[in-house]
């Protein structure tokens, strides 16, 4: 029996959408208190945490962090109450959806070997529907 | 009140996954009754069709289509009971997350207007534990 894992995105409109990447993004600025601890934490450039955390503040009408800049450190960033509750809704809502999954699909058996990378038709077949075939 | 939508992709195992490109594929081929015509429908080449349609076949125990090749149309595809099992399973578990996202999240208020690239720091800043800056 497979256990199958889910990925959820939610659009709530076009250009503002949450899923698991963002959701991780918030969590370790949760966690490490930090945009750049939290890029680093998930091997990702500060150049992409910071827009994908731009893209999340700019998708909803309060922003999910607060970005301080200056002191030592380089300044911190912290979640919003909206951003933190935003986050646990998000988990929530995917352990729901897990179990979902699990209750639909947990009969179904996939195959134990990885798929071997197929050999495709090299161009799309040409097929007319007069029955006569091209030649080449 | 903004209602979201929610992509769901399952994954069952390694190589072994479906979402709604690979289900709407499946039910271009049960309406069409073939694969050059699912691609035709979808805006998809036959070659992407063909290789989306194969690591679905490859990822379970059992076939979703089968192909049938020959004849004056160039031969058809049907799904195989699985493979129409595998859909209506599917859609009727995307109906459940949407209902779960509506109560989950149907009172979060996305940003109306649609986010204006931002302008990325260049690099990353480099922030020295020491509280030194570097400079350039």
């Amino acid at each position: 029996m497979t256990k199958p894992k889910t990925h959820v995105r939610l659009d709530f409109s076009e250009g503002s959408s949450i899923g698991p990447g963002k959701i991780g993004l918030l969590e370790a600025i949760a966690t490490t208190g930090s945009l750049s601890a939290a890029a680093r934490e998930l091997g990702m450039s500060y150049r992409r945490a910071w827009l994908l955390l731009h893209s999340v503040n700019a998708g909803f009408d309060e922003p999910v962090a607060d970005l301080s800049t200056g002191g030592v450190d380089g300044g911190g960033a912290k979640l919003t109450a909206f951003g933190q509750k935003l986050v646990k809704d998000y988990r929530e809502f995917q352990r729901r959806v897990d179990a979902l999954a699990q209750k639909s699909f947990g009969g179904i058996q996939a195959s134990g070997t990885p798929a071997v990378e197929p050999v495709a038709p090299r161009r799309a077949i040409n097929r007319s529907v007069t029955g006569t075939k091209r030649r080449r």
